[in-house]
């Protein structure tokens, strides 16, 4: 344990207090470079920014005022709840994670306007906190159900989780904003505290969230209390402490300790919430047992229960994962929060151990479900997100909030609208996901054009720019952009897709070039780099089939897709006249994917089915025409042409 | 419209009003035949009908009691609710199913200690009826919600449904009984009537069932009043009369008028029963458009809605139908009381238009859905029934009722308890699905060892016994046992799953034999039959494989075995040492299915996966090892030797 208490703020090596991300371990393998230490400059992933500043966080915050999750705040401190209370019992996080994305912004780009913005929200929570610290618009007050009272669905610890976020990325973002945010979250967090150790209600929330939210306050206040609270409720979860539900307590991870779990389950964003706040906990602890069992489970949830685009949970019933390879296509429930939950997750992992997989699945999931999720303005999201839509869906009305998760065209908000807000405060701080930093050098885990300036524990200032137009060509080159007087390693990533890459190193001073294959895992030059001296990787990025594992039953005998990491789809949209419907093609395995002009083609057939009377027959009545080749779209850029039909598996008979 | 008032009792012809049957049309093209009328004689439904009678009838006796759920009729009639009233919005129903299947085991075997409990229940019912007629344990006293406040989801028309099928049942099997259950219906009936007539609440219950019970009301009480309010129900919804919910209101059919649909959805118990219900309307009105429309959506169900067990409903998240050809075996729900919906509305569309196709689906859903919810001893029960059990269930506790539908082994009870009194209801009635006759003669359905005796419309009385081991064995002999004056004619299914069938006819005075081949679908022998005549039905019983219809994702490049109607399915504990889960084998396609002593066996091989980091990967990694014999067991017998694994649909690759 090597945080202190407020008195002591400096204890921190190497000054990690001052990273502005999102995720700050005391001490790490590898430490996490923040907004302003890594800017991207353009292409993809700037892009998406872009939007996000630009769309999607006006959007958010007109809908939380217009569905008056805001004015609850309001009315909480007008005294006038529950009377006119609106939304879920959640709906405070919303506005939470809110004020978490606009913090990242607003340290990536200061904006007036914003901050006054962010500022006026943080004075309408302010004064909804009660004076002992509690706060939230849902519970405790006359005509409301007691504080506390409903753990396992109340979500009162999950919202001051987000609460406690906010006010973390606040404080590492602009540093004494004194807005009073930081104070807010402290209040209750030690309420939380002394409500809830040893000698309190010795439970935990039915949504894991608050785990990972106290240690991180625990990092930037440097209170130790707060994770000692948060190891509290990670060893007590798994115990039965919650009442049992019809799914099963393994909805909420109260089926199993954590250290006795093989696999995740449940839930699929409590389950890498719960799975993040562990990994945090044993980073704090140096508990090298802990971090051994989630690296067991997080192997083992991508090796039997992970879709191909990264995206977790199969059951729409209880939004959890299935059984080991029950991995169905079109029930797909592959929330977007839990795409980004697992991000979250491995990030720590890797943090704690540098193995490329970790960042591969990173890399997968934001290609595959975090870019997939928001529509290119910005103002309408996939909630779930399928890998087969069977019908057209209907328009979704921009007007007005989808009651239903799994809406089949991206919709502006949900009366459960928890995935908007946690698109827009993962894309405010992506470029923490990025690289990070050792003792011995810098380690890029994501391509994009960006560049990026650090000081290494040896005080070495490093400096370099990417220059790639990833993902749509293979080749990225690193320049470097400062000069060494010791030796450091660039650390570069080569992706699991990449079966074997083209590492090319051209020194300024035109010494001798060096070109060597490198295979998948964690790659690296060493050298006292001067300016100008560049390194390239190039990755195999033609687009390739993707077989599945013969357990899963929904694609049997189907083909997907991918290129690079992104995984590609037939939609209806994209087949000749006269075919309406993917299901009326059947995928031609002789053939292969190709690509033209940027896109991807594959060679197809139409099917056509003797229509029976029982689909069950004694022969097989399905017949083949000449094969044609049709073009895929990438699985992001799905559904943005209207109504359509759209697989990700393409089967062969 | 043929019904008359409660003056005009006799104007049904030919004295249908004597049947004991639970569906008995004023007018249709075939004539149920009652209990009474056949006799099953031993065999395998026989064998269901005495386990019924001796196991789950008091079982179920036991948990009503048990439950509290009998106890809150006295609670209401005490004054005491809504303070300890026990169990779902739903719970009065069961009991009423519960009373509907005692009335018809005593119509079928007078029992005096039953009769006794039978009547001591309904006095208990009658002492909670409210002196207007209003009758429900859950709504309208202070402290409950108001009377008709909660048509989604309060279930207040679904539970009056059952009461007036119960009183139906009893009145048709003890006509007279004169212990006031029909009288408490009555009361009830013209309350609903009040209430939601043209001048009263224009809406309906969010689960369909009231409607085939106030026509079968009608039918036994004459008064046209139920028919007319049947008929505003079946019309009025949907047209948008309920609130929407996050399903969308297809859940309770109120997003089409049911004369606009194509297809069934939502919910599939309560569209088989809003289905039901519509038939009934169509047949009292001679309404031959709606007739037609209800063909349609039962015919696409069929073909691309429906398992190969007969069960219906994809969805464990609101047990639904799913979109055409989404049908995964996994996470089938097939719930036992949407098989039964089913058989329902199949015999009455069979009523109206004699078409062997709704016979074979009402064969199929018997044997492999009725057949398979209960366990031996008929005291534990499936509630949904999975075509692939992945992961062995933990046994069931016999003295715990089961939160879960979805229950991985028979369970005793559950907390929405519709199975067990609807499976019971069913087999006491069984034998009223299994023939019928007509102007000309009679009709055999299902096939079972039986004696029949009733009486044609010309006055002809019609004797026969049916002596078969169907379904072990495919041959079934019908021996006349009356001396015919007219010619009639024996008719006789075909079952859709015999291609070829052989029909000879001996007659008792040395005439000659005659034999013809006969195909799927209806058939039939004319002639004036003597006693002693016999007529012999030789169905090919072979195992054979099926093939899926290749739109449906989760059985592609997979085969299931069936045998007649009987669907088979490969169960670990039949798996050789060494092998543990049915997950581990593939089934060897050049081989055929085979039969030996009553068993029936298939080849299959040992698959072994390399295990991948992710599961997706550029080249397949099984393996497959020698192949050998593994036996497989009957559908409706799997999961009677403890915890295993199980799949219907065999994987070839």
């Amino acid at each position: 344990m090597t945080l202190t208490d407020h008195s002591g703020r400096t204890s921190a090596p190497h000054d990690r207090r001052l990273i502005v991300a999102p995720v700050v371990p005391t001490e790490s393998a590898l430490v996490p470079l923040g907004v302003g230490e890594l800017r991207l400059q353009g292409g993809f992933w700037a892009d998406l920014q872009r939007v996000n500043a630009a769309g999607t966080i006006p959007h958010i915050e007109h809908w939380l005022e217009r569905e008056g999750w805001l004015g609850n705040f309001d009315r909480a401190a007008a005294g006038t709840l529950p009377e006119g209370r609106r939304g879920r019992e959640f709906s405070d996080s919303e506005v939470y994670k809110y004020l978490e994305a606009v913090a990242w912004e607003l340290g990536r780009r200061p904006d007036e306007a914003l901050e006054a913005r962010f500022r006026a929200v943080v004075d309408r929570i302010a004064a909804a906190q009660e004076p002992d610290g509690y706060l939230n618009t849902r519970f405790g007050r006359p005509g409301q159900e007691p504080r506390w009272s409903q753990l396992e669905w109340g979500h009162e610890l999950y919202c001051a989780g987000h609460l406690f976020q906010a006010a973390v990325a606040r404080e590492r973002s602009q540093p004494g904003a004194d807005d009073g945010l930081l104070e807010i979250a402290v209040r209750m967090a030690d309420l939380v505290c002394d409500t809830f150790g040893d000698d309190g209600i010795r439970s935990v929330c039915g949504h894991a969230e608050v785990e990972t939210a106290l240690v991180e306050l625990a990092r930037v206040t440097g209170e130790h209390r707060y994770l000692e609270q948060a190891r509290l409720f990670v060893e007590r979860r798994g115990h039965g402490v919650l009442e049992d539900i019809e799914w099963g307590r393994s909805y909420f991870q109260d089926d199993i300790p954590i250290r006795e779990a093989e696999v995740m389950r449940g839930h699929a964003v409590r389950a890498n919430y719960l799975a993040s706040g562990a990994a945090d906990v044993a980073s704090e602890q140096g508990d090298a047992e802990l971090q051994s069992v989630l690296r067991r489970q997080w192997q083992n949830t991508i090796a039997r229960r992970t879709y191909v685009t990264g995206g977790q949970g199969s059951h729409h019933q209880d939004e959890g994962f299935g059984e080991d390879f029950e991995l169905p296509s079109d029930r797909a429930y592959s929330e977007t929060c839990a795409g980004i939950a697992s991000i979250q997750f491995s990030w720590r992992l890797l943090l704690a151990e540098p193995d490329a997989a970790y960042a591969d699945l990173i890399e997968r999931t934001l290609y595959n479900v975090v870019a997939t999720s928001p529509s290119p303005d910005g103002r309408a999201f996939y909630y779930a997100n399928t890998l087969h839509q069977r019908v057209p869906g209907a328009a979704a009305d921009p007007d007005e909030a989808s009651p239903r998760a799994s809406a089949s065209l991206r919709a502006p908000w949900f009366d459960v609208s928890c995935c908007p807000p946690n698109v827009a405060r993962t894309l405010a701080s992506l470029e923490s996901y990025f690289a990070t930093r050792s003792d011995s050098g810098v380690q890029l885990h994501q391509y994009a054009p960006a560049s990026l300036r650090t000081r290494l524990a040896n005080g070495e200032e490093v400096a370099l720019s990417v220059q790639t137009a990833f993902p749509a060509e293979g080749t990225i080159t690193v320049v470097i952009d400062s000069d060494a007087e010791k030796e450091w390693t660039l650390g570069l990533r080569v992706p699991s897709w990449a079966d074997e890459a083209l590492l090319t190193v051209v020194p300024a001073d035109g010494g001798a070039t060096e070109v060597r294959t490198v295979r998948p895992g964690s790659t690296g030059v060493t050298r006292a780099f001067r300016r100008g001296d560049t390194v390239t990787l190039e990755l195999p990025v033609a687009p390739r089939f993707l077989h599945p594992d013969p357990r899963i039953d929904g694609i049997r005998g189907s083909l997907a897709v991918s290129r690079g990491a992104e995984v590609f789809a037939l939609e209806s949209v994209d087949l000749p006249e006269g075919i309406a419907d993917v299901a009326d093609v059947v995928l031609d395995p002789s053939s292969s994917p190709s690509e033209e002009g940027g896109e991807v083609f594959v060679t197809v057939r139409r099917r056509t089915v003797d229509d029976a009377a029982f689909p069950y027959t004694t022969e097989s009545g399905a017949r083949t025409d000449e094969p044609f080749r049709v073009r895929l779209v990438r699985y992001h850029d799905w559904a943005e042409r209207g109504p359509s039909t759209m697989r990700i598996w393409l089967p062969t008979l």
